[in-house]
C-alpha cells in the first residue's frame, strides 16, 4: 500500500500517518515522488487494512494498493529509476558503472597488477573473490580474510571502491585449516563498499534477511545475483527480502541462466532479454555479468555490448593479468587489452542510446 | 576435406582434382579464399580418403581435414564472412539488413498499409506469413496462395524484396476448404526472394533436402530459423543439410529458445549469447528475431539493440498497422513509430561497432 | 461442443442434428458414451453457436461446451479410456502393449535375428527405422524401402505387427543415390500396422494433416511422439490435428524432454511425470520410450518399470542382437536378456497396480 | 585415492599408513569393504601423491585412484549400498522408508491429528516444516521453535522419528517479531532424528560444511535435497562436502527439477530418471519427493509408484488432514486415504522388484 501525501502536507500530518501505521503493527518506508510529494510505502501484510483508514487522515492525497507481489522494489511503488549513491558514485544513474577484477584473489602481486590497470582504465569498482563458493570440497576455497585485506590495500592505493561476495554466515576455513573468527558476512560488510550476494545464495532467505539487517544503517549497496534457475518474479522477491528488512539499495545483477544449451559453447545462457523486463517491473539498477553468463573470454565483448544496448546500468567483468594461470575461471577472464576495448565501446553505446540514463523505449507503458 | 590450389594452378590441374573427387564418388563445392586462391570443399564421407591422394596432384598447395561436424558452413572451410547476394542487396555484408512485416497476411488493405510504411522507412525486405504453423487445428491457418499474391503485389508496387515461410511439402487447405494445387514449398520458392524455414521444421531433414534441391539453381537465400530447443551444433548441421544438398546461401536466424522462464514476461528466452558463437563457428550471416524471441512489443526495442550490438547481420521484426486487431501475435508486433526508432538506433550501433561489417573482437581466434 | 442424444433418440432425430451442424458449416464426429448413448462432437469454431440451437432439436438430451483447447482427444469429450483396435490387439486396454526392435534396420540378417527373439518373447509389435532422421547429412539415413520390405518379411514369418517412422512427404534418397518413387509417408502407411510420427515432426502441422488424411479410412493407429521441448498442451493439440482431420486413433508416446541435465548421464530427461497428466487430460493411450528418453542401456530397466508403475499403457524399446556394432544408437539398445527381464517385470507391475487397465488413483477427479 | 589393506594387515601397519597420510597433510576415512578388509579413503588433493608411496608400506594390498570428482560418496570408493542406521531403522536397506507429514507445522491440533494417522499407517518418520523458506518476505515463515517442539511432542507420544529442514545459520524471526536465541541449524540438529537440507541451500557450501561439523559426532542422517537446477554431478559434490567434513550419512533426495514444462500441470518436472544414475554413481540411499516434484495431489500416487519402481529407497510425502485449509502447499498434500493407498502399493512394488533392497538390473556394470 502506498500513501501519497498532498503537496502541502505538514509534518504533523505526516506524523499522524506514521502513527496510524505503527498502531497496526506495520512498518513503512518514505520516498519522494518525481514531483516532490512525499510517498509512504506501508510494509507488511496490508491485506486486512482498508485504504479508507489512511484516506481519512488530513494531508493524505491518495492511497494505492500495489498489485505486484514485490512492493518496495517495484516501479509501481516509485516510478523513477532508483539512483543508489555509493561514495561519490551514482549507481543506476546517467553513467554506466563498470566493475572489474579477478575471479579469485590469489596473491598480493596478482591483485596489485590487476588493480593497477583497473585504475589506469578509470574503472570505479574493483571486484575479487576472497570467499569462493566452489562445487567441489577439494577445490581452492578462496584466500579469505587475507585476500580481503589485499583488496582493501588496493583500494587505499588506487582510490576505487571494492566489492566481494559474502558467501554466508559461517566462519571461513582457510587453506591452512585455521578458522576465521568473524563470519564471512561480517567481514564483507565491514571491509567492502558493495556487498555481493552470489547466485547460489539467492534463495537463502534467512541469510538475505541478515544481510539487510547488517547493512541497514550504512545502506551499503547490495549487489544481488540472480539464481541460475530463478524466475524473474523470485529474483525480485529476493530483492524485496532485503528491502523489506531495511535496505532498499539493491542492485539486480543478471549472470546467465541454466538451460539446455551446450556447455562447450556457453557455460550458461546469457539472460539479456531479462534486462527490459526488470527495468519495467522494478526501479532498481540492473547490472550484467558477461563473464559467468558466457563462460568464455571470446564471448565477453559481444555480450557486454548487448547488455549495455539492452539498457544495463552496469557491467561486472572478470579480468586477469595472465588468464592461463588463473586459479579459477581463467577461461572467462579477459585481458587488459580486451577490457579496455569493452569499456571504450560500452561507453559509446550508452551515450548513443541512453545519454541521460535508462529511459523506456517509445510506447512502453509501465504497469 | 578442403583442397587449397596453388595460386598459379591451371584449369587442367583443377580438372584433375575434380576428376579424382568424382572417381571416389564424392561431390565438391568450389570457393575462393581471401587471397584469391581456389579452395575446393570435398563433400561426403571423406573418412577413408587419405590427404595424400590429392596432395600428389600438380597444382595442389595443401589439403586440410575439417574437424567440425558441420563442414561447408564452418569458418574452417572458408574464414571470411559469407556475403550472400539477393538482387542488389548484400546479406552478411557491411550494412545491417532489416526485414519487417506482419505476422500473418490478413487482407489486401492491411498488407498495403504496412507495405507503404515499410517502403517509407526504406526497409529492403517485407515479411508476411501466408502459410501459418499454428498449434491448434482450429486457429487461422493463413491466407495461403491469395496472401502470397498480395505480398507479390506489394513488391511490384514498392520494389522491396519479400520473404515468407515454407511450412512443408503438403498442399495447403484454404479457409474455404479448397486445396491448393501446388505444394507450399513450390509456391514459396516460386514467388519469394528469400525462402524461410520455420523453427518447427528445423529438424524435418527430408524437407530441408527438398528446399535445397528446389533452390539449388536459383541459389535463393534460405532463412533458417533455429528450433526452439535446438543446440547450436544441431542448428549448424541443419544449415549443413541445405548446403550439402546444393545451396550454401543460408541465413542463420535466432528466434529465442524454450527455457524455464515465465511466459508472462518473455514467451521465449532471447538467445542473444548465441550470436558470437555462431559467428565464430560459421561464416554464414546471422539474423535475430526480436519479436518471437520476446513475445511482447515492449521488449522488442531493447532486444533489437542487443542483437545488433552483439554482431547480428540483420533483424526480422513483426509490425502491424493496428496490433490490437492482428489475427496472430498482435502482442509482439511493433507499431510504425516503434519500428522507425528501432531502425534508426540499430543503424547507429552498427556503424559505431561494425562499420565494415562483422569483425571478431580483439583476442578471439577462430578455431 | 458435445451433443448427447437421449437414450431413445431415433435415426431421424440424429439426422436432424447432423443437418443443423452442416448448415453452420461445421463438421462432427460420433462416438458412443459409456452408457450406450450417442455423443456427437461438433468440430470447428463453435464460439458463435449457441447451445440452444441444438437443445431445441427433439432427441437431444444435453449440450456441453468443451473448455479445453483440445477437444476430440480430451477426457471431457469422452471420459472412458479410448481402446484402439489394431488387428486382434487392444491398445490402451487391459494389457500392456510392448513394442521392441532395433533403432535402424540394417540388413536382412540383423532384422531376422532380432525378429526371432522378439517373437520368442511374445512381443506383439516389432519396430525398426527404415527412414532415419539424422542430425548430420553425412550420417546413415536409413535403408529406406528395402529395410521396410525386410520388416514386412519378418511380419510374414512371425505374425507380429510392425511400426516404423514416417519422416515426411518427401521421396527418400537411398544410400546409392537413387530416389524412391513413393513418398515416405505413402510407403509407411501402405506397409506398416502402426504409423509412427517422430518427435522432430510433431509440429509439422501440414504433415500431421496429411497423415490423418492418408489413414482416415483404415483408421490405422498413429503413434505420435512428443517433441523434445513440446509442452503437454501442444502435444495434445498435435494429436488433435490428427483427430480433427479424420483419425482419432492416436497413441501419445513420451520419449524424454530436453533440459539442462548432463548428457553423459541421460541424453534426455525422462518425462515420466507427464503420464498421469496426459491420462487425466486425454482419453488416448499413453506409451513411453525408455530408450531415447534415457539414452543409455543401463537406465532402460529402471525407467521402464517407472513408466508402467506410473500408468503407461505400453513401452517402445530399442533392442539389438549386438549393440556394440549397431549403426545407430547402440548405447541405448538393450540385449535380448535385458529385454526379457523388462517384459517379465513390467507385466508384474501392470497386473499388480492396474489389473483391469488404467484407472484413476483415489481422489483424482477428472475435470 | 583408496588404499586396500591386506586381509591380515596388523594395527601397526594400518597406523603406518595413517602416519604417511598425515605427513602429506591429507585426511582419511576408514571403511570396511564387502569382504571384511579395511579400506582407507585418502581425502584432499591427491594429485601430487604417487600410489607407490603407499604401495611400499607393509600390509597394503593395493592402491586405487578414484576417477570421479566425488570420492567418498561414490560406488568406486565402496561398491555396496550404504545402509544408514537411524535408531532401529535401516535407511537404504531392504525396506522402503516412508516419511510423511504436513508441509508446514501450523498448530498443535493439526500436528497431532496428522501424527495420529501417520502412526496408524506405521510410517516410521514424520516430517513437518518449522522453518519455511518462502519466496515472499510477506508469506508465513513457519512456526519456528514452537512448531519444532510440537513435533518433538508428537514423537514422544507416537514413537516415530522426526525430520525438519534446517534453513540456515541465522536466528529465526518468529511471527510475533521475537528472535530465537539458537540458530536454526542448532535447533534442528538438537531436536530431530534426521536433518533436512533444502533444495535452495544445496549450494550454500559454507552451510553444508557447518551441517557436517554439527552432525559429525552423532552421525545423524542428513537428508540432502537436489537443487532445482543442479546437475547430478553438483548434487553428488554437495553430498561430498558433507562427507568430506565428517558425516557420510547422507540421503540423496530428488524433488523435481525446473524445466520448460507447464506449471499448471506440474510445478516441477519429476526427475525420476535420475534414480538409476545416482544409484550407479553413488552408494548412498536415494529418496524421492513426489509432492514438491509434481505440485499437485492428483499426480502424487503415480509418481510415487514410479519412484519405487525405478529403485528409490524411500519417499517423503506431504499430507494434510484438511488440504484445502493448509497454510502452505495444500494443493500438493495428499489426504489420509490417498496416503494409505500409496503406502500399500509402494510396498507391493518394492517387494516385487527389490525384495532384498536395491540391486543393479542385469547387464549394468558399475564403473
Amino acid at each position: 500500500m502506498i500513501i501519497h501525501m498532498s503537496r502541502n502536507a505538514t509534518q504533523q500530518q505526516l506524523q499522524a500517518v506514521k502513527d496510524c501505521i505503527a498502531n497496526r503493527e506495520l512498518a513503512f518506508d518514505i520516498s519522494n515522488g518525481k514531483t516532490g510529494v512525499t510517498v509512504i510505502g506501508v510494509l507488511g501484510d496490508c491485506s486486512k487494512v482498508e485504504e479508507s483508514v489512511f484516506e481519512e487522515i488530513d494531508g493524505v492525497d491518495k492511497v494505492v494498493k500495489i498489485s505486484k507481489p514485490y512492493k518496495l522494489v517495484s516501479r509501481e511503488f516509485a516510478p523513477a529509476n532508483r539512483v543508489i549513491k555509493s561514495g561519490s558514485m551514482d549507481i543506476g544513474g546517467k553513467s554506466l558503472v563498470m566493475i572489474a577484477g579477478p575471479c579469485s584473489l590469489e596473491n598480493d602481486n596478482q591483485i596489485m597488477t590487476i588493480a593497477n590497470y583497473i585504475s589506469d582504465l578509470q574503472i570505479p569498482v574493483m571486484r575479487g573473490g576472497a570467499y569462493k563458493p566452489r562445487t567441489s570440497p577439494y577445490s581452492f576455497q578462496g584466500m579469505g580474510f587475507t585476500g580481503l585485506q589485499y583488496l582493501v590495500h588496493a583500494r587505499e592505493k588506487y582510490g576505487f571502491q571494492i566489492v566481494t561476495e559474502a558467501t554466508g554466515l559461517h566462519n571461513h576455513e582457510n587453506e591452512d585449516g585455521s578458522i576465521e573468527s568473524n563470519t564471512v558476512l561480517d567481514n564483507v560488510v565491514k571491509y567492502t563498499d558493495i556487498v555481493q550476494i552470489g547466485a547460489r545464495n539467492m534463495k537463502s532467505y534467512g541469510f538475505l534477511r541478515e544481510v539487510a539487517i547488517k547493512t541497514k544503517e550504512s545502506k551499503k549497496p547490495v549487489l544481488l545475483k540472480r539464481g541460475e534457475s530463478s524466475t524473474l518474479k523470485d529474483f525480485l522477491l529476493a530483492a524485496e527480502y532485503i528491502a523489506a528488512n531495511g535496505n532498499s539499495n539493491v542492485i539486480l545483477c543478471l549472470r546467465g541462466i541454466r538451460t539446455f544449451e551446450e556447455e562447450k559453447f556457453q557455460r550458461y545462457t546469457p539472460d539479456l532479454g531479462a534486462i527490459p523486463v526488470l527495468k519495467r517491473e522494478s526501479n532498481l539498477p540492473v547490472f550484467f555479468d558477461p563473464s559467468h553468463s558466457t563462460g568464455y573470454r571470446s564471448n565477453v565483448y559481444s555480450v557486454s555490448m548487448a547488455a549495455v544496448a539492452a539498457g544495463a546500468d552496469g557491467l561486472i567483468i572478470e579480468t586477469h593479468n595472465d588468464p592461463s594461470t588463473a586459479l579459477c575461471d581463467g577461461e572467462q577472464s579477459v585481458t587488459q587489452q580486451q577490457l579496455s576495448e569493452i569499456i571504450r565501446d560500452a561507453a559509446k553505446i550508452r551515450s548513443t542510446l541512453y545519454p541521460d540514463g535508462y529511459r523506456f523505449p517509445t510506447g512502453v507503458v509501465c504497469n
